[in-house]
């Protein structure tokens, strides 16, 4: 979980924002006054994000996250892989533990993020080896990788607070578009990001060629910037510093971060709008409102 | 599941001897008429088994199983990250689906199985970088990696069957033996089994060096064998087809053979004498003793 150091001293920072276990307990919050139970379904979400994480690290070959050495880099393959596997049932564990009514349908909520996890991290993988990834398949290959872990917190919070389908449908939706908004965000701070702040190195995801969102807008944007980037990505050997920036330029030329910038927003808005028909809790709707800022306002 | 080629074609033959499927199925049996709703155990557990099978091949860097390229070696190691990952909740999610009384108990059970797996494969991988390693540690290390499913599978169908507690400790306990069995069998034919029916190369775990059960017992023998075949197992570079022949010599020397043979057969009669305790369902029971058999019994 980030807690210790490689030798297992405590740390006191560096665990992450802890996003999704804050959206699990306000979820709950905005619907009903929230007994403890509601913390295992928290705690499973976490876990299931640290499993996730700590997988994609390795199919990815990602060295640092959270300005750290990742778990295989530092342990190894195998060890990364045995950890992630072992995170993954644990959240499942912790959620049917207590034995809490809400916690069988939890679950098949969870699994069925879990399998839209696995199937949106499968569509990044296959966008590594294709050239003619389109928008639409990375706004849905998004859909997955992001949206849906952080649709499921909000939609687990819900059915611990005893919510209505309607209101969980909403809530739901409020965790979506936060996801959407979220990964976004993400995908500006992959190319225009302070290291200091991002913990990955600037560039990262052009140095990586990632097929980001950004980046797929202005490939299949039909400019001749686009088409200048195109080359750039498909040039053999490590790109330079100079080539780098170029390419941030062409991303931006192209059209690909208004139109990331644009759509994060537009995200944001409609999650805040998912908001109105939970009819939530005053202060947890407000926290909810901190909590989407906090995520899809970052320094852009 | 290996029922299709790499290309998608479908295969008649080489998805494995599904024993553990086998397992849950007879044991269920053994205690009652058998409702279609244990089939949702039995496909728990053969997911887990692959999902297990999928993420150690990745681990092992192992490109054969069942005569057949690996996932990872066919579709490389992120796919096979990604399947094991699908495999793992798919188990899950198909034994939550219908509501089954048993199925939250049995969900617990097959949780604890797989970390206790996962427990066994870290040992493993651990052990590949010691030179200390036990028969104690070496027996943990088994009961996890391949002992705890197949106990597992025995008391899913003890369960689904609506067996008492003695009866499905006794299943569970029947389950654990063979499993143990099987093991040690399983190390002796990655030394002296016939290529042709085991699928792996011969000498195979000498090649890769494995710490298998037979290996470990000869290196903590205590002979002059054992320290020749420390010498051995120590040395740089590949191991020529005459060092493997020397090797697979030296473990028997050690006494590695023998022990290993002595103790597949004691977990076999444990194994069936669990079955008195079970009172089982003389038809099933045969059944049981035959699966018993082809595990345990495979020429040595």
């Amino acid at each position: 979980m980030g807690w210790c150091d490689a030798a297992g001293e405590p740390l006191s920072a560096g665990g992450g924002k802890a996003v999704r276990p804050a959206l699990v307990l306000l979820a709950a919050k905005a619907v009903s006054r929230v007994d403890d139970a509601v913390t295992d379904a928290a705690v499973a979400v976490e876990l299931v994000h640290n499993f996730s994480l700590i997988h994609d690290d390795v199919m990815d070959g990602d060295e640092y996250r959270r300005h750290r050495p990742t778990v295989w880099s530092l342990f190894g393959v195998p060890t990364a892989v045995l950890v992630g596997d072992a995170l993954l049932t644990a959240a499942q564990q912790v959620l049917m533990a207590a034995g809490h009514p809400a916690a069988t349908r939890a679950l098949a909520e969870l699994s069925s993020a879990v399998q839209h996890m696995l199937h949106g991290q499968a569509m990044d993988v296959s966008f590594e080896s294709r050239q003619d990834v389109g928008p639409d398949e990375s706004v849905a290959m998004t859909e997955g990788k992001t949206a849906a872990l952080m649709r499921c917190a909000c939609v687990l919070g819900a059915l611990y607070a005893g919510a209505d389908p309607p209101r969980t449908a909403a809530l739901g939706d409020f965790g979506r578009h936060l996801g959407m908004a979220f990964q976004y965000v993400d995908d500006l701070l992959g190319i225009w990001g302070d290291p200091a702040r991002t913990g990955k190195p600037v560039w990262s995801d052009l140095r990586a060629r990632k097929k980001s969102l950004p980046v797929v807008a202005a490939l299949s944007s039909g400019t001749a910037a686009g088409r200048e980037l195109e080359q750039l990505y498909h040039a053999q050997g490590a790109l330079s510093d100079d080539q780098l920036a170029t390419a941030a330029e062409l991303v931006a030329l192209a059209g690909g971060r208004d139109w990331a910038r644009d759509r994060a927003e537009r995200h944001l808005e409609d999650a805040l709008s998912c908001l109105d028909a939970v009819d939530a809790e005053p202060q947890a709707r407000r926290n909810l409102v901190a909590v989407a800022r906090l995520v899809a306002d970052r320094e852009l």
